[in-house]
């Protein structure tokens, strides 16, 4: 694949090429400006008559033709009147010739077959040659220069790419995102939902979506108190004294919610836990024998976020993230920061999610010089980062470095996701903290006796819980693996005679806590059948008379497979099997 | 036992025989008032020099002898001037005696052997008689008239039976309350913690108290899916149009926190959950085939408290409620408030709490001509309280009616619990709701094809988990069942020789889910006894040389009691049992 700056200027020439088509389909027309974007590029357009998405095979076609007469780019300066000349009535090109004057650019046309534009260049060299693989997306409206008090523009969107294969991939990938756009498929299965009158980026679970938090968290609260974690439970609200004790007031005032006064106090909605878990700490005096204690909880957090920045489960105004601060000697911090990296591996694997290919660490540094967003003490700074990254050099573990995305109180390692739209996401994060420990004044008893100083390893394990459900929606389309399915297991009866047979089946999965329910509706059996599989329950049991003298069922999985005869009981024993192990592939030893 | 009015009758007789005492022992004393409380009387006084809790045996002594004169006590009218001469320089009486005169009151002393007060009655016949069985209790501050801007004066407390015996058993219950109150276990055994920075009423719960808190949440949530509830999520703040919409705004303002803006519109902390409910159902078409639809919710909620209300864990200002909705028919009214009696039983039994004596019915109804209180609709009124009476009548079940005691919405059935102080307050409460369902147009399709209207049950089952919690620390005082015992076993190897042998019993134990410790310190084995008894822990296993060659362990119940020899395989396999089906005694058939 070609390096990014190749196909910026690839998709920059693709976007000139669409105006050249627009303007011969509709000479009328304003252009405005196009620039290349991360996964394409597009341009804005005031036009005389409506132009829709019905247009776009029309303005393609064009496209291609205009192509192949394109062999270069040529560049020529030109004079503010000359490019004023060019634009006559065009106030927007206007707006820019004479912003771009005034400011002492120099101004430049490029000429690209008879079509002629103000630009600053950014080309390939041979647009006929290297300019085949392109696609034009989708039509918006958008307003000039962003703002809301300018005029309304449309704006199409397009892609291209150095080869056909690549194009084509990326419009698979497309789709398969739109199919699997966790929005889309959250209100199709069922599983979540948002009300005008309960307020934005609030989401209500359904009880399909409900059941599957619910495993989710019951898994990462067991496997954390497996590890040693201590897990729970801390006030939502807190007295506005405590952000300000640990400094996150003025550095995240603008992700908190207003103040609640009681009384004649105010309180905040949290947007962190740390601080209630130093609280805790603080109850009690504590010996180096107690180190390293890993402080756990499910929290849910308030943060502030735009209404045009909410987006389905994955920007959410409130959001329950599996949070943990491990207060330890400094020299166990390579360990912990090791045991979280485990605990995040454990984690993703059993969820189905790479390393390399799904995720991947970044490690985050902070800027001595930057005082007003890092606790200034360039020692600690050292110290800490030099930790995390042996951690990673020590684990083999490929990772990019980025400056300048620490947090206040420290550098961290982010695990960063990538989702079915490729875009990439931090989704859990381990943080080396220096900071809090000084302000809480957390210590403890040395073997000297004396008071020493701990460290803090704030980190997250399965992220915020509504992220990491988005995911997962997204990552499976709905298909989730048997152990997360809402529902596991539908018994189909044959006729309403054998409805006492799946009741029984049922009763003795229900005693396995497996989730299961009969469809003895009236329906025909393939309808029902086509119903389960929409739900995209792992699997179907048709019962009849032969199954039930038999003691079997008829398996279906949700893929259309079908297995006769399977005995019951071992049926049961390989679900259960599947279950406990949390195994992703619903393929059954039956 | 004798009537309430008797024994107010004997106590204030006590009081009257304190402030005799009082004045025999320190005659520069300014007396002031003496009435009789719930738990018996008390008399405050303004002292010369300090009197603490230290005199009071001089005072009971002084009491007893003084009341061998009293046999009865003589009424007689006074003049305001009479009675200001008898209290000179006592600004206190001369306040109270302006007062009354001011009202016209008549004037009225009590003589008592060679004691006289200003009083209006209410005294036992013959105090040498009847007045044996007294005991004082306590001396705090208290402000003269409960105002803090007025003179803090010293307060005796005391209390009066009719038998030795009533007084005996008043004094054994109070010792215990006081052995068992919920904040001082909830502190000696690490369960729970306040933070004057985090802030008042928001408690924190420790590893241990978060270990019982998960144990019984994930217990009734499992019970409830097993019951056909649907488990969901909704958030804890809301836009407060939510509330106004649901009608809770005026009525229940004063319990609710103040807004916070968020963009230009208002978001309340939820201080209920139905609304929330009531959208989720809303986010889909029901038909009738889907009802009864219990829609369950392990809640946060927030409501304000004073901060001088606030009590432990009894009165917080945020706590989880295993609130639930259940959407049905009328007609399915009544058996689903069945289902609820049902439900509650089971809980209160596996918790240990029995029906007549730790719990019991009051059935709360409306006054139909307070429309300021209740939603007018007397037909509707009629009706609901005609079912809810029907279901407690055809449960045999005991209960009271308390006339205005019922929600806005619809009468109520609340199950009362009394504590070990003796003190009643509802636990659980089952409410019917014909007023929700018309403003929140809470309809399904019925057999006809029509809209019909749905009522709502509303109703907790094993209440706010912050109230449950103080409760079972003071019914078990803190030695609690097994299956909630923040630690269930202790292993107490002899010598370190034994610690292998100790962490293999461990791990076998964990993978079972069993909570357990290893105690390798080098302190001597009978004080590790002794703290593991003192942290209430169920069972301690001690192994040495011979309980390792013969695979068996020493079992030591907190009691004391002691088993040895006993197989290892045996023990855990009776302790999974006792942890399956909850069992509250802890003796292991081994």
């Amino acid at each position: 694949m070609k390096n990014k700056e190749y196909l910026d200027n690839l998709r920059h020439s693709a976007a000139h090429l669409l105006a050249a088509a627009v303007m011969e389909l509709w000479p009328e027309t304003k252009r405005t400006i196009g620039p290349a974007i991360d996964d394409g590029f597009y341009f804005d357009f005031e036009f005389k008559e409506p132009v829709s998405a019905e247009d776009m095979p029309k303005i393609e076609k064009r496209m291609k033709k205009l192509v192949t007469q394109w062999n270069k780019f040529e560049r020529r300066e030109v004079s503010k009147d000359e490019a004023l000349a060019e634009y006559k009535g065009n106030q927007y090109k206007e707006e820019l010739i004479n912003e771009f004057a005034a400011e002492g650019q120099t101004l430049s046309f490029y000429d690209s077959g008879s079509y002629t534009d103000l630009c600053r260049g950014g080309h390939v060299d041979n647009p006929a040659k290297e300019l085949k693989h392109f696609k034009l997306l989708s039509v918006a409206g958008a307003y000039w220069r962003g703002d809301e008090n300018k005029p309304m523009l449309t704006r199409i969107y397009g892609t291209a790419f150095a080869t056909a294969q690549e194009l084509e991939e990326f419009l698979q990938r497309r789709e398969l995102a739109r199919e699997r756009d966790h929005k889309k498929l959250g209100k199709e299965l069922g599983l979540f939902v948002f009300s005008e009158t309960v307020g934005k980026g609030l989401p209500l679970w359904s009880p399909k979506g409900s059941t599957i938090r619910r495993v989710l968290e019951r898994f990462i609260v067991d496997e954390e108190i497996r590890r040693g974690y201590l897990h729970v439970y801390t006030p939502d609200i807190a007295s506005l004294d405590l952000y300000k004790k640990s400094g996150h007031y003025p550095y995240y005032k603008d992700s908190m919610y207003a103040p609640i006064s009681i009384d004649d106090e105010e309180y905040m909605l949290r947007p962190m836990t740390c601080p209630h878990h130093f609280e805790l700490y603080l109850s009690e005096q504590h010996s180096y024998r107690e180190l390293p204690m890993r402080i756990a909880e499910l929290a849910q957090l308030y943060r502030y976020e735009k209404s045009g920045e909410l987006m389905g489960l994955q920007r959410v105004r409130t959001f329950c993230l599996a949070d943990a601060h491990i207060i330890c000697r400094r020299e166990q911090a390579k360990e912990e920061i090791n045991g979280v990296l485990d605990l995040i591996d454990f984690v993703c694997k059993t969820l189905g999610i790479e390393q390399g290919n799904g995720y991947s660490y970044r490690l985050s540094l902070g800027n001595r010089e930057d005082e007003s967003k890092y606790y200034k003490n360039d020692e600690a700074w050292e110290e800490a980062e030099g930790v995390l990254r042996t951690v990673l050099l020590e684990r083999n573990a490929e990772f990019i470095e980025a400056e300048d995305e620490a947090a206040f109180y420290g550098p961290k390692i982010d695990v960063q996701m990538r989702n079915v739209n490729g875009k990439e996401d931090t989704a859990f994060t381990v943080q080396y903290d220096f900071v809090m420990p000084g302000r809480f004044n957390l210590t403890f008893t040395n073997e000297e006796g004396e008071d020493e100083q701990a460290i803090v390893v704030h980190r997250s394990s399965i992220g915020a819980i509504e992220r990491v459900m988005a995911f997962l929606i997204e990552l499976y389309g709905g298909a989730f693996p048997v152990w997360l399915s809402p529902e596991q297991v539908r018994i189909i009866p044959i006729s309403d005679e054998n409805v006492p047979y799946a009741e029984k089946l049922a009763a003795q999965m229900r005693s396995s806590d497996i989730r299961v329910s009969i469809d003895a509706d009236s329906e025909r059996m393939q309808s029902k059948v086509r119903k389960a599989q929409t739900e995209k329950i792992p699997y179907m049991l048709i019962v009849g008379k032969n199954e039930e003298a038999a003691e079997t069922v008829s398996l279906r999985y949700r893929s259309g497979e079908e297995v006769r005869d399977v005995p019951f009981a071992k049926f049961l024993e390989q679900l259960n099997l599947k279950v406990s192990t949390r195994l992703i592939e619903p393929q059954l030893d039956v």
